[in-house]
């Protein structure tokens, strides 16, 4: 018999947290279904699948989101060089419009009328969430415990829930809980929280799960070479096995294992959140951070200048934020999502790198595109360019500066002398 | 006797090009004082001195510039997190405002009417150069013999220069010419043209002049503390030797020797020049990096997300390009570096760092600045934040994406299976 | 005997809803101080004094805001040239920091606890009003009734207010309510709601109150001159009258009345709130519109070009969204107005102009400023200028062109087709 | 029989000035092809095509351009409400693109392998036009004769040239020259030199040609209504007529008619010249002026506010730029000219328009988009959204602005007294 207040879809991660969820929301009078995206974290699905049925779910529900996670969210982010205040690239807000995408779809599928998630009310992931099913579903209902005062009062502290899990028969782990909390995926994981709030905290060497150490990493350096069309990898050839690697995931999870061999993608940060509050988080990025390298090198080689001011002016910058604050499904988003593409048109090529101990060296790149003119270029090279030209380029950039000096020369000065 | 021709003062290297230009324009009928800057590259000025009044120079100028290209260049550099095209961080750019002001300043002691430089008419020196002369004295006159075909046309390819320094009795080092060109300063060295302009030519091991390679480097990381007041650094702490440094070249230079041991920055790009061509260049700009990253971490910590982006948007992007392109003495970067400090107010404290075979990883910061409020943004205190106020931010910025969905919820569907 | 619930100080206007909110306050147990910011608008203050002691005020507060509302933000805006989505000035979005502060000052010199106003739950100004108190005083708490559903159920409809306001012996004016609900002050005066929500009807020629229509303004141009010192407007001369006016607030009032009589400054939008709807609009700002030509054209002869382009950027976009969204009390509008002076330092001179039937003529300016120059800038003037300087500089700017049409000629032919 | 030097192709003007030019190519060696484009100025061709024959020109070309020009340029510069400096409307600089490439085919129709014009070294159209030839075919030799020494020192002054023309037997035009130059195409006509160099010299009322004066207009509005399809005006109706306009250069020409009549579209300025010199222009741009206010109004009703911020930082911006400076045929161009549609897909709908002497007045706009939603906006109309959700967006923002105040509340007070 169906519950009366009706199907709520729950994004259950086979936690404390969400399974003590689940089990309120049945308390709560609603029939739930567990919802589970394989982004490509490290879980045991069939664990997860067995402990939410046995917390009480009608079903649950395991979606194999890599390939579009890789293909529809993470190229573009590479296309359009993503990054957030400089240093993050963006993992956990990538994964986000993929998994909620997932979720209205199962929603859809499954008749739930409602969409529920663990997220906590000081987080982005709860913003991310919600207007991802919102800008896909706009009538969709969302029930966020950690904002319902009855919920949040009720489990105020890690032991009112473990409390409530015991009563509810729900296995709790025995291993102890990290002083931290992580979110990962196929791109990254995340650490905050715990005592990584403080950020004059040295993150312990033992926190990092994806990456060797750069002092653990191997003595010899591994070369590689990552092929782009459009600003997409299509091709990675790794020196030490000599495989190619063409398919879209593959490449990506081939980079990942070179990068945390090598030591390669931990950041350390403290961002700004989209609520208003600054938070400290470290994060692991290793094939990622590869592929930005050898993404933002050739556009050097293959990039018109112009186009490239005017794609990091808007794209590069506004799409980083979209993600980061949660607006992928967004008009504005899919506007600026749509001028990618055309700034890509000549990102063909191929770059060699050398993969070191957390050192990704950039150690040659060619392309067929002719931007680059060797013999133009070359200051020994006198044909090909009139050397006079130059001296009308500067005259005429001259002009204005030239009235501007004569206008105020005392200003100059005083300006320099700041 | 005074020349007919009237006096220039020449931008004096001490190596071939140059001094063949000296003895040209003594030729030409000029008199000629050589002006040397010692902007921190390592160089035998007293051996300059005596081969430029060898050639014919009328007098010697050696002006000592490493504090104010510390102070007044470097520094806002710093602080604006200066940066072209995602990896150049401009160290010849920087040089180049401080000694044109030396030179201008020389000139008019010395009575020159002219200046000259070696610059060749493909490059961004010419540029850079020429502007800052008339940015600060509008009526100065520039003889560029790189672009005086009377010049070019003689002195076509290297041998030329050698069979002419030869008849003017101008020495020439015996040492083989590298295959590539370099300008060093304080800051950084940059390495281009020769084999250098084939972009897949991976760097020979032995170019890197600076900087040991990473794996070369010390297996022991190195940790340090940086501070900074409004952005500035203004002490730095060296965990090898307990000492610390609070004098602005003395940070600089700590930094830089730290740095060079430690393997780190060295980049390899391919770059877009103002007059419109890609340029190959490799640079090695040691303490630089490490500052840029200690004063981007900081302002994670201490700067208003809000002023970040606007000052992101305007300043960083801005002052970069002025300084790439040669407009620091201009209008507009007048206008850009006045904006400066107000960006910077918040950004004191002091950042931690470990130096390691090329990472520069950080470890931790701390700041009396208030704007990181450690209770507010902890997931786990409830306290402090109405967790319902997040549902109304949620529900008001979902407006907007709701009204776009309900329009046109199938464009959605299309748009993002691009 | 002071109320336990402590002591509000209630933004009033004299009209039905502030009247029933400062009734209302007093039932639920308030002490309420009446405040009202005389920012120009046509008001009878007095009757407003008795009113609000009538209905129950401890104390009526007037306080005259028209000097700072002129100089501190009307005349920033000028030189900013802000305007929000290309047509409205900006008239309540200005007023608003003006009121908001002396609300604040007025609530500590009184020992409020709390301040109020009418503002309803889908405006902006609820925004500006409340972030400018939290921006100016952090711990204030702020009352908002048309938020508060015990308030907004109650008085839900217009005849629920009347029948208060009879209980609690309030006048109310016997005029027919206007279908539309102002705003007014020295700058402008809005018209929204009502009738006008159908963005298709047209506004009734009785709506507008300040400015004649310009079929009904004289048939006569009015002469006037504006003279401009670092973009602030410093003297106005005045043809018809031969007056001169050089106080700020005098100056203001000034143009008003001349723009009022020639049917200036009327426009009609449908804008995009904060919250996120659309909302139509109507406004007259009369002389702000006369002053914002005479500054934009005093620009054009006065301020570098490159200097403009920064500026636009980010000043007039930055600090024009901001005020609308109600951030002038925001470290990041402090930074953005800390850089306006920097960008007016020539932006001296004096603007002619013809008023006539809702036009604003520029008729010429003059100015000492240097950044013009009549025979550098003459066609038929070919000394001073090199022409084959522009071959040159044509010459460099086609670089980059033609190696891109070289690669993709094809290319351009298609996308011309488009 | 062929010419030694080769064939050129000549933008003709049948004027003195190109007349001249004419000859003395002729005299230099060169076959000439006259070429003439049909952007729609007001002109005998038929007396041109004489002209040139007799001048000495193998062929005379006439392209008739009006519909690319409307359809090609200025439309999507309607849709990106481009504008130069907050004034001009671009009317020169949209032509340009398309008579360079209507030259470009005739060169290569009729084997010519030189392109020329007669502009002069210090103005726009000498750069828009070569950059166009470039950017079309990289190849092309340009023939600039007012930059050519031996040209412009042997017609230094008009009387040069009218003697030349004498013995050329070339007629000259007995009326007498206006005191400026002029520049018409169907978008506007430009006036620019003689006595409007001086910035303070009012333009007599002589020379406005298109439009009446505002004081000469009709008493009476014109009412007229204007619709969009994904903002590209796809017809008009016009009150006074009944009638309606379909097509895309009726629908202009009947704007123009209108707007001419009614005193609409004219400006002057003083502008910044992509050389870096200022110069004054005054423009008649009628039609344009009213399409400019319509689409921007219709954008108000059906464009979501983050699209449009987006592309008004961008498109607006950068393709206003690129227009005035020359650079359409740009890979830039091409990159943000084709983000232009997707930022278009909702401006859908009617805009009706009074037009009264000099005035273009919004009466209202009409949309089956769904993105203005007349009860939600509602300020009457509690339902349909959540008033303590406002409360709830409003505590969010004010998180970073508390912060901000709590740490230096002295620096906001300090700041407000500026």
């Amino acid at each position: 018999m169906a519950s009366e207040k009706g199907k709520v879809l729950l994004a259950y991660s086979g936690g404390l947290d969400t399974s003590c969820i689940l089990a309120w929301l049945i308390d709560e009078g609603y029939d739930v279904i567990a919802f589970m995206a394989d982004v490509g974290q490290e879980e045991d699905f069939e664990a997860a699948r067995t402990k939410a049925l046995k917390c009480g779910a009608k079903d649950f529900i395991l979606s194999d989101m890599k390939r579009e996670f890789v293909e529809e969210l993470i190229f573009p982010a590479v296309q359009a060089n993503a990054i957030y205040e400089d240093v993050y690239l963006l993992g956990t807000s990538l994964a986000r419009p993929v998994i909620a995408r997932g979720m209205i779809e199962a929603a859809a599928a499954t008749g739930c009328q409602y969409v529920s998630h663990g997220c906590t009310g000081k987080g982005n992931d709860q913003v991310r969430f919600e207007l991802a099913f919102y800008g896909l579903k706009p009538d969709i209902k969302v029930i966020a415990p950690w904002r319902n005062p009855e919920f949040y009062n009720r489990f105020a502290g890690r032991s009112a829930l473990l409390q409530y899990a015991e009563s509810k028969g729900i296995a709790v782990t025995q291993t102890k809980a990290k002083p931290w909390s992580t979110d990962e995926n196929l791109f990254h994981i995340s650490y905050e929280a715990g005592i990584l709030e403080d950020p004059n905290t040295t993150p312990p060497d033992d926190m990092w799960k994806l990456t060797k150490s750069p002092a653990a990493a191997p003595d010899t350096p591994e070369k590689i070479s990552i092929e782009f069309q459009r600003g997409i990898p299509v091709k990675v050839k790794v020196g030490s096995t000599g495989k190619e690697h063409t398919d879209a995931v593959d490449i990506f999870l081939t980079l990942n294992a070179l990068a945390r061999a090598n030591g390669i993608g931990r950041v350390d940060i403290v961002e700004n959140r989209f609520i208003g509050v600054k938070s400290r988080g470290c994060y692991e990025s290793p094939g990622a951070t590869i592929l930005r390298a050898a993404h933002i090198d050739l556009e050097g080689l293959t990039l018109d200048r112009e186009v490239r001011r005017t794609r990091d002016q808007i794209i590069t910058t506004k799409f980083s934020e979209f993600l980061y604050y949660g607006f992928f499904f967004s008009p504005e988003c899919d506007f600026v999502r749509g001028c990618i593409p055309a700034s890509q048109k000549t990102v063909n090529g191929e770059v060699r790198l050398s993969l070191y101990k957390g050192n990704v060296t950039i150690e040659g790149r060619v392309s067929d595109e002719k931007l680059y003119d060797e013999k133009f270029t070359s200051m020994d090279d006198l044909e090909g360019f009139p050397a006079e030209a130059a001296t009308g380029f500067i005259a005429v950039q001259a002009i204005r500066l030239k009235q501007s000096s004569r206008r105020g020369a005392v200003d100059r000065k005083t300006v320099y002398g700041l």
